[in-house]
């Protein structure tokens, strides 16, 4: 919490509220609702909104107060002029909620401090990654559930539900959380299979699939699973505060000439983006790799997407929220950093053919990459 | 969207910019990318931000044009100052989205349109009533998996899966959509017990259990049901768009004297309730029902929580989101209006004894309520 605050006085905020779930349960140990006040020079205060005495069991810091409206912090911020802008989470908290705080704290302006904060979470601590690890963990229920249950017929809703069950009793808290508004996902992510694995539809994923009808256009749809189907999940892992992202495809018996030609580029695309996740490389070089490689395969124009709509980007933090920083894109030069926990997930999506996507949870090792999916990164075959 | 169009012209309104997900499915049918501009006297025009041949493929409105970025609707705008407020929904849209937008499209000030969309959505039509009812009917799995499966030994995140898998199954989406910023739920709902039932923690509902760790407060733990535990799940159910709304509690084994007392309470507390769910009550009366009858029974100070954190409302709107209006808390004199659907909440939270609560999905008809939930409104004993 200190290193945010100093970083805050750095960028000029004269003072930071943190209100979001997720950020409060990063800098100070509950997810409770709560306000943190933080200013320069003096030690933060945490109030409870509602369950006071929970917020203070949970909250690693002193001073626990009791309140649900912001007058208290007004009077605690004083009544000389303010030197500088209110830092609030402006990417994540709703503008009318934030104009309120601006005016009940009376601030002459806002600033953002999400930027800041996420780059502090980009590179997690020893705590972290063992979470992060357990999440990782949850993936082989989910493998199992598929390579066991999986058969023409079944439809994709059936096999999600299944996934659903194991993916909960392993150890899945069964909420995924975005920091991107718009943004959201089933517990057991997204089961996709033949024609739906390749439409374009829906919100922050790639393979989305369709979902079951247009209010929620991603994820599984009532499609019946065919035989030489590739089928998809691809899933947000969380337990205890903190997400694995994992994908993998499968195919529903053996794989014709066209698509074992779309796994071998995928699978070569993953190693070749595996290898760029060293300490002190740009995020951009995983893009590159993967990109390069596929294109040494004939599929770029499938690469990530199709038509119009290709994404620019071949992995991404992972931790408190499913898309942490760093993104992984073809112009992020900011070097990657031990500690960072990244999901790569290089994929072809080849209308006609098949959607198949490798993606793993990755630390950032002092050496390299160490994988932390507890399945093999590759594309398996269902017999069936 | 007509009629939502000119609610936003009488309040002044210059235009209006529509980029929520759930806001846009109900005006316009489709839930992917797009911005959707409303200008007094023109046609509206959905920009698909991607994804341009599902969107005009969902969407019921004629111009649909390609556009991620907000250019060419700043200039559909025209240079012209403009002679009002932008509409946005400035309680969901974050403040930094909600800022870019505004300079953009070069308005000087911005509005709220959400309080005008909420009024407009709290009425539903026939389809929307029709919706609800089959999300309603996926109570009637959650219940048998309870009634089959709750034993004591089984941890609560056990019966969340097995409820999660048996309501994915039945037709629930995988997801429930709230409208406030900081709200959550997993598509099972909060399957919770025993001490955990009492406990005051989280966000946006009474009893919420107490969650598997801090970092997600709420729903299931794993703490094991033991044997004359109360038990209560209250789901979210959502399927094609909308919301239906049911809790019900179980007793593990017969009850006791003291939580006999309780259940009586509940479901008086819940008959009275619903009896003032009429055409022109105002949406205050049921809460009024609601608390005179536990204030009959002696329980009013564990009405709808307990101590500080008494929540002040006996149930409220869904649909298109789980928490659409109106409200039913003790000052809202609106009047409830046919084709209103209604969640109604009833609890008591006694620490020591048990929580208890019967909620349903409830229709305003013509003449008085009409009951959408599937299965009878009591507390069931599960013989264990």
């Amino acid at each position: 919490m200190l290193r945010f605050s100093r970083a805050l006085w750095e960028k000029g905020a004269a003072a930071g509220l943190v209100t979001h779930p997720r950020d409060l349960f990063y800098l100070v140990g509950t997810a409770q609702p709560a306000n943190l006040l933080l200013r320069p020079d003096r030690e933060p205060v945490l109030f409870a909104r509602r369950f006071f005495d929970r917020v203070r069991a949970e909250a690693f810091l002193d001073d626990v107060r009791r309140s649900s409206a912001l007058d208290p912090l007004a009077a605690l911020l004083g009544d000389e002029p303010r030197p500088g802008p209110l830092a609030l989470a402006l990417d994540v908290i709703p503008a009318g909620l934030a104009s309120k705080t601006q005016n009940a704290l009376r601030f002459d302006e806002v600033c953002d401090y999400s930027p800041v904060l996420m780059r502090q979470r980009a590179v997690k601590g020893p705590d972290e990654i063992s979470a992060i690890r357990q999440s990782a963990e949850i993936f082989a229920a989910a493998d199992e559930t598929i390579r066991h249950r999986a058969r023409p017929g079944m439809t994709e809703r059936e096999l999600a539900a299944h996934v659903s069950r194991a993916v909960r009793l392993a150890g899945h808290d069964g909420h995924v959380f975005y920091r991107r508004w718009d943004a959201c996902l089933q517990p057991e992510g997204i089961v996709t299979s033949g024609p739906n694995a390749t439409a374009l539809s829906g919100h922050a994923m790639t393979i989305t699939g369709i979902g079951a009808s247009p209010a929620l256009p991603f994820g599984a749809s009532d499609r019946a699973l065919a035989q030489h189907d590739l089928l998809t999940i691809d899933i947000g892992l969380f337990r205890a505060g903190y997400h694995a992202d994992i994908a993998r495809s499968y195919s529903l018996g053996t794989p014709s000439a066209a698509v074992a030609k779309v796994v071998a580029a995928v699978e070569a695309a993953h190693a070749a983006a595996l290898a760029a996740v060293v300490p002190g490389a740009p995020a951009s070089a995983a893009y590159h790799a993967a990109q390069e490689s596929v294109e040494d395969a004939g599929f770029s124009e499938f690469f990530q997407g199709h038509g119009d709509d290709q994404g620019h980007y071949v992995g991404h933090g992972v931790g408190i929220e499913l898309d942490d920083l760093p993104v992984l894109g073809p112009t992020n030069a900011e070097p990657l950093a031990e500690g960072m926990v990244l999901a790569i997930e290089p994929k072809l999506m080849v209308p006609g053919v098949g959607a198949v996507v490798i993606e793993d949870t990755v630390l950032v090792g002092p050496n390299g990459p160490e994988v932390l999916s507890p399945v093999a990164s590759e594309v398996r075959i269902i017999a069936c």
